[in-house]
């Protein structure tokens, strides 16, 4: 009856009178405030849009999310590993700003395991990949500055960057990596400071760069004077044999951008960035600024996972799974139609035929509640809407493979023989 | 056998080759690379550095830092908690980007029983009230702007606002709240857009503003047309009859920031901004870019500790506690020679004799292991050299007793008697 009359009162519905008892709350909640002009208007951005519909609890397919499905994590994190970080305290102690230092060392390892040479000083752990392009952004960018993304790529880094005020230039992927061609000529002819891209199981691709590509990437960047930031946010749903550019350059040009968001819980929020001293202090820096410091919470749980021997295994459980569904998806979306024309990782990359609209077949597949991505949404000049992502984990579902099957036969242009 | 070796692989010291058995890795650990200088130069700022400072293992004595004794938070979020959180599914999917919906509604209700009347859709969570500052200094300010702030005040705000370019004004702390008269002079001469004060609990002082007082910034606010960013992040502490700008505004003007670092778990990272729906959507929309999303987990764990019923029983023992270590560190540092003017909640605000400077002293403190918060870094124009910010739970440690006594008895100007 106590603990009763505790979670009313913890809700605001009753309330203690010490000495004379509990009575019903005299406020009746009030109403919500009439709304008032105070900040910019919501922005139409099309990427923050679909983040934002990610929310929408009418969505029972999000074959177009970025993120395994829960099921996949159910034995990830045991119980014992949320024990183990109780007991050792990390509730109770804010997180060192840099990041905890064994969590930094267990990186160091596996980063040095990649080929990656470099020391516990050149972590700086972050929310997730996310925090990492946020801090980069603030810190070694300035308004006016030309920046190389990948088109396709990651439609929320864009937003971010166009944020920062800097200039956007896409660079095409191919079978290989980044197409050299246009690289070299914009970091010619642009003098661009950065250039954003994704070595390993690019997103949304599914491609994976060679190593003479990465090679031919840092010979222009040392050539024309440009960082890289390569985004490793899938690279442990990569074979570990898969070379990297930070493993060529060494940290010099290049920040290494990890994550285990996607890989062992999107419940939490873990990354980092891998970089030279001059860049980890002026970015510890900007983090401070940003959120003081991180989650000793979250960064003891990743510590506890990665100290315990395990996480291994589990990555290749994951990694032949995936495949298995990757697999899956192919057969069953090729049959509908669709044109497979990238995988790797989480994700399959489809071209529709010819004649079709990725944003209007999106539209229409929200109101029988399946979230798709749209590919103009990949590219920071809008091109790309004859593709779409899918998420292997969800594309081989039958709700999907019927709607695109009907919608493929309905809306593809006859083939007429000449 | 096959854990050991499987930590060992985990390390990057043995390999295993399929078929063959583990082996010695092939690759020494490499050095780190040479530093190259490709960010800018660390900052000099005092902020700043006061914030690493407190991650310097060699300190055995904190009492300048913000937090709470680790062991005060032993029983805080027992493991039953954590059980409850892993087996609700928090670890294995995204939070949603406004912040898990149940959890917003026990935030609403704790805020409508405190008379702020606000809906789910007018809370945003945050990491902590940094990230809740971070996002308004990124959402509702401009470079150029004028904004006010408490002197003394919270420094790493001044560091974060003096990076969004605009121009920090100080509003004078008086014993019931803000000097008003400053605060008027300055509004009507220099249309400041937004004025970060704290009413209650203030830090660094422990003064809690009157409701006239409160009332009194909220007139000004109207007639000259400023937003209110009301700091809460000690509210919990504080007894919650005490008034606020919140519940006088009715959010029109007023963004209401609270966290629950300093009283739940300073590991943990979680605060909130309540405002009006227009600053919501803005400030959502710059959260997606700075983070994506937050900490499920995180989230999960407040909503289960505020909805089990016993978080008023807690917070009232903590304070209960707070009030007896502020007791006795008042006698203890009276008894020093300091003079103590004023005290609430986790601090005590103490002018140092005349003569002494808190700067000088604070670095001398460092040589024996014991950081002190200077009172200069609490002023956005440097001044208060006179004063420190003890934390309660620390600050009648004999060792600093100690260490200030001698220091008093021998830098103290002699009063001579005329």
């Amino acid at each position: 009856v106590a603990l009763a009359f505790e979670r009313l009162q913890a809700v605001g519905l009753v309330e203690a009178r010490p000495g004379s008892g509990h009575f019903i709350a005299a406020h009746a909640p009030t109403l919500a405030p009439a709304s008032v002009e105070l900040g910019p208007a919501p922005s139409e951005d099309a990427a923050l849009g679909f983040v934002r519909s990610l929310d929408d609890a009418s969505i029972t397919l999000p074959v177009g999310c970025g993120f395994l499905p829960p099921s996949w994590f159910a034995e990830a994190i045991p119980l014992s590993i949320l024990s183990r970080v109780r007991s050792g305290g990390a509730l109770s102690l804010p997180a060192p700003r840099q990041g905890d230092p064994i969590l930094r060392e267990l990186l160091v390892e596996r980063l040095r395991a990649r080929g990656v040479p470099a020391a516990c000083r050149h972590i700086l752990v972050t929310k997730g990949a996310s925090q990492a392009f946020d801090l980069i952004a603030r810190t070694l960018l300035s308004p006016g500055d030309t920046v190389l993304v990948d088109d396709p790529g990651y439609f929320v880094l864009f937003t971010r960057l166009k944020a920062a005020g800097v200039r956007l230039l896409p660079v095409p992927k191919c079978a290989d990596g980044s197409a050299l061609d246009v690289l070299e000529d914009l970091a010619r002819t642009q003098r661009p400071r950065m250039f954003f891209t994704q070595t390993l199981l690019h997103n949304p691709t599914g491609i994976s760069a060679s190593p003479a590509n990465c090679h031919g990437i840092l010979q222009f960047a040392e050539k024309y004077d440009f960082l890289v930031a390569e985004d490793h946010s899938h690279s442990d749903l990569a074979s570990p044999h898969l070379i990297s550019m930070a493993q060529i350059d060494e940290l010099r040009r290049v920040l290494y951008i990890g994550s285990y968001t996607k890989v062992l819980s999107p419940g939490t929020r873990i990354g980092f960035i891998a970089a030279a001293d001059a860049c980890i202090t002026a970015l510890l820096e900007a983090k401070i600024l940003a959120v003081l410091s991180g989650s000793a919470l979250e960064e003891a749980v990743l510590r506890e996972v990665l100290s315990s021997g395990k996480y291994r295994k589990y990555l290749e459980r994951l990694r032949d799974r995936l495949a298995r569904y990757r697999a899956l998806a192919t057969t069953a979306l090729k049959r509908t139609g669709l044109d497979v024309v990238g995988e790797g990782g989480l994700f399959l990359w489809c071209r529709l035929p010819d004649g079709m609209d990725a944003l209007r077949l999106s539209v229409d597949a929200r109101r029988v509640r399946i979230l798709l991505a749209n590919g103009s949404m990949f590219s920071c000049r809008g091109s790309g809407n004859e593709y779409l992502r899918f998420n292997a984990a969800y594309a081989s579902d039958p709700l999907l493979i019927e709607f695109l099957s009907e919608r493929l036969r309905r809306d593809r242009i006859p083939k007429i023989d000449v």
